[in-house]
């Protein structure tokens, strides 16, 4: 779990920074909305996620799972703007370390449609 | 969408009020580190999930889908300590118009499957 | 405290709308660094503000002074860059009542000092 | 500046993990209302005194002064309540870094009072 919350706190670091400094300072397709939205998007979710697995959340691996299609769509916006290779990596590790800590969450949602329907449900 | 952002500033801001005064002075049952934990848990992704849709996010819906979840496992727990009605509707309530903004999203990881096996698009 | 709370919630919630949605449309001056950044940074110590008095913080007072500041430089900045007469009053009538909430408080440094120059107690 | 970001990341992450696991699971003055609120709120400062370094915002003096207020009434909890010697250190070192950030920091209104009424303000 350290190696998630130590990505998700980069990945947090990096958007952040990137985001703020080179981004409104390029101006251009940097401060395109859908672009600039996605980075504090990602800068956000991060620290949520991150502040979820420091406080051993019983839950943290459905915001994980967030986190990383939240992280991919960011890596994909970082990637076609160009310029902006830290951002990739830092979106893609985050991303691929919160998938796994999601695979392994079962979501309540789900367990209580099993709990009352026998197994029922077709998530 | 504004229904939904209602709800999450509303859950946030009864479960962060309540956990912070309430549940330390009484303390006992309501200090048990699960049930704190959720309360804090729950205030901080009704934040992060209000803000994603205050800021028009693209990926709004998987963040409100971790939102439902957590909501859900928190008016759980408040619903069985007792005492805590006024939490147990707000979190129910945010769950459901989570759910329902999450309904609607389709997660990017299962697009670009989708989108690598059908060769349907380039992203 | 209530109206101080209200009024964070409503500052931070219109800046983070204002920057992410008609700031980042438009862009030129709406997108100059110096702007965005001070919308995001009030959206974040407003929101960081009400927090703190939500859970009743002994020490709520020093986030409250600085969220003053925060609100006025960035009013200041949406009144010269024109057309953002909302977040004008919302930032200005969030630094009225936190300064307000400041202006009781007495930092604990000052505090400290004072106890120190009259050798009162041994912290 | 990159001290005193790490200074406040590093003081997030003890408070925010030791408040949530240690003292939730200890119990007694390691959950007195004032002692964990104090905890929590130290934790969520420092979080946002480091996102306005992170984002090279112009008034993040005025939010590294509060910090420091902050996390300085967070140590001495910490010391106060005992078997907290690493929150003790993290909080003590993150109040003098964030102390000198906020020395150099002019405050807004004095500045315009200053320039007002030349000199004449009593702060």
């Amino acid at each position: 779990m350290q190696d998630c919350i130590d990505a998700c706190q980069r990945c947090h670091e990096v958007c952040l920074r990137m985001a703020m400094t080179h981004c409104l300072e390029l101006g251009g397709r940097h401060t395109e909305p859908e672009h600039l939205r996605l980075m504090l998007n990602c800068a956000e979710i991060c620290q949520t996620s991150a502040n979820f697995m420091l406080s051993q959340s019983s839950v943290h691996g459905a915001v994980c799972g967030a986190c990383a299609e939240v992280c991919t769509a960011c890596a994909d916006s970082c990637a076609s703007v160009g310029d902006m290779d830290e951002c990739v990596q830092a979106c893609r590790h985050c991303a691929e370390t919160c998938s796994e800590m999601a695979s392994s969450y079962q979501p309540r949602m789900a367990r209580r449609d099993a709990g009352t329907s026998a197994g029922a449900h077709s998530h």
